[in-house]
């Protein structure tokens, strides 16, 4: 099959290989939404129980250091995506030698380190909470001074799920707060904020941006818990949330699905609301699972279609949506799930259902009446 | 993870492998469905390219008479299915010794044989297409002097879209006509049909039967070419024909999604009609792919989930639907496709677009006013 249009990288057309790296839960909906379109799937992880390796034709069990299979298996793909933003700097060096990297290194290297995001929003004029870079005991002093108790503590990299943080309370011995991170970090003043939301938006080769409704996210030991649409917010909030991430993907020259957290904050006069923005994740995302089975197009399909140099889908909404996460022994109540009218169950294909460990999630899509209809 | 039902095979949990005999596409969208629940995939088909193949994380490339090949599939799953009606008798029988095989063989042999399938169905009083056996052209004259011309002869066994079967027309030299297909077969009269329609229906191991709504089908050159909901049909037909789908069912004591193509005919006086009984397909079907993104459940979720003795999903339907067959170089326009705001496309992997060959489909889904709303 001939694909008509150019892209940096060349044509690609069904038939092609996706490469992806790492095989968790994102890579394997990642894996299975390119199968949908055609595409062959390759993906590259260290650990040879990956579940993406179930549903990918070829993969491949190696370090994200070792820069020889790195090359091969750049020079067996198309186009090269990640699932995780924590690709090593040298890695992602490695692979664009060798193949199309999208998201492209610059993307990456933003939404790695805390610091470098913050002040790429700030550059964009977007609101973030206050912040003060923090590489040594003194300076984590003098940050705690000007923005006050409570306060958090965040390594500028590597940090997930609610992992590497630490809470600068009243009383706290910063001493022990920095030893407990133990690298360069920041420290982020609180945001009263009412709600937490992200917005999913997929940016195209040829800069065509496209949202998703805004998510409204609930959180549970740091981790997502349940992400429900439409979110409780003022109309022009929901606009303002699209104007937002479409700044950052623009600003970013991005291609793939990119999501971005934010804050919910009432204006202290007046009914208004603004969006602070809490981190940018620079892959598809966990509170995007939703779109599977509750948007015309999946995140995961979305984001094939953008790295691929292919036309967006539509991001229609089916109905109003509920997914919840099931974390650890949560899977336990599949077969109740299963059971249950209108919810649809996802599972990872993972072993043990450790604490803290994603082994799937459940969306319940409601069918509403159409919006002015 | 525990499975707190009983069934004949045993508890079948997430986490348990799934064989499918056949790797074309039915194969792939089974063994994605099953992907989606936590389950492992295990393909068993003769031919290397398999289609199947990439989506599954084991397959077993062996001749379908291949006795110890079968054998050794067989004890690495926890349930066997089929893609396709026409396995081997011999086939089914050794995987029966060592699996539970789903739809059982009862159902198999019915839908293998035209004239077993239409003695059965005539048997549950439902309507079918005249038709005589015809083993020899002795009887292929007395069967047309019965039943006139035009009528149809159509192999007994291994026929699909289309193939296996000759027009007996004015004039036509039934010998020729005979020799043409060389073996036993059926004359079937003509049915004054005004539609051609279908429905899909699963049942579980427990006997529940849940069906999806009337789908309304063309063919082009005898192969489906278009699938629409909803049917244009009086609403007592649509209740008709689910009625008549969990009879076969029940009849079959079948588990897993059967489908049942029937022609609509109008009464001969008033405004009523009736529904003839056309073929029985044992399986997921192709007139069954618009419930992938334009139902709550897919039929092949749906699939998966009844050999598993698991829960039956929502059949609840997104909008009217439109899913169109992309046969040969129909798939070229993927790209126009995928630029078409509401269009779904889905490829199945396959190499070169020869004639005939389906290589994709595309579903369209427009929301519509939810009734009585």
């Amino acid at each position: 099959m001939t694909d008509p249009a150019a892209s940096p990288a060349g044509p690609i057309s069904p038939g092609a290989t996706v490469g992806i790296l790492g095989g968790g839960q994102l890579g394997r909906m990642i894996a299975m939404a390119a199968a949908s379109l055609g595409l062959k799937a390759h993906v590259f992880a260290p650990d040879a129980d990956s579940p993406a390796f179930a549903v990918a034709g070829a993969h491949t069990v190696a370090d994200y250091r070792d820069e020889a299979a790195l090359e091969r298996f750049a020079r067996t793909v198309a186009v090269v995506t990640y699932e995780f933003e924590n690709v090593p700097a040298e890695t992602a060096a490695v692979l664009a030698r060798h193949a199309t990297v999208r998201p492209n290194g610059n993307a990456l290297e933003t939404a790695q380190d805390r610091l470098r995001e913050k002040r790429f929003l700030r550059g964009l004029g977007l609101d973030t909470a206050p912040y003060a870079a923090v590489d040594d005991p003194g300076a984590l002093a003098r940050a705690v001074a000007q923005l006050g108790r409570p306060s958090i503590l965040k390594t500028r990299r590597f940090g997930y799920d609610g992992r590497g943080q630490a809470l600068v309370r009243e009383g706290s011995d910063l001493a022990v707060v920095f030893r407990s991170l133990g690298q360069k970090s920041i420290l982020e003043g609180l945001v009263p904020f009412t709600r937490e939301v992200s917005i999913i938006v997929a940016r195209g080769v040829d800069g065509e941006c496209r949202a998703y409704e805004l998510c409204e996210n609930r959180h549970a030991n740091g981790i997502l818990s349940t992400t429900t649409l439409p979110a409780a917010v003022r109309p022009e909030t929901e606009s303002l949330a699209a104007d937002m991430a479409r700044r950052i993907a623009d600003a970013l020259d991005y291609v793939g699905v990119l999501t971005v957290e934010m804050f919910v904050v009432p204006h202290e006069s007046g009914p208004g609301e603004r969006l602070v923005v809490n981190e940018i994740a620079p892959r598809v995302h966990n509170s995007g699972h939703w779109t599977l089975g509750g948007a015309a197009t999946s995140q995961f399909e979305q984001h094939v279609r953008a790295i691929c140099g292919w036309p967006l889908g539509s991001t229609q909404r089916w109905g109003a949506v509920a997914m919840r996460n099931l974390i650890g022994e949560d899977a336990n109540a599949w077969r109740t799930i299963l059971a249950e009218p209108g919810a649809s169950l996802h599972l990872y294909g993972k072993g043990a259902p450790r604490p803290g460990r994603k082994m799937g999630h459940v969306t319940r899509v409601t069918p509403e009446p159409r919006r002015g209809g």
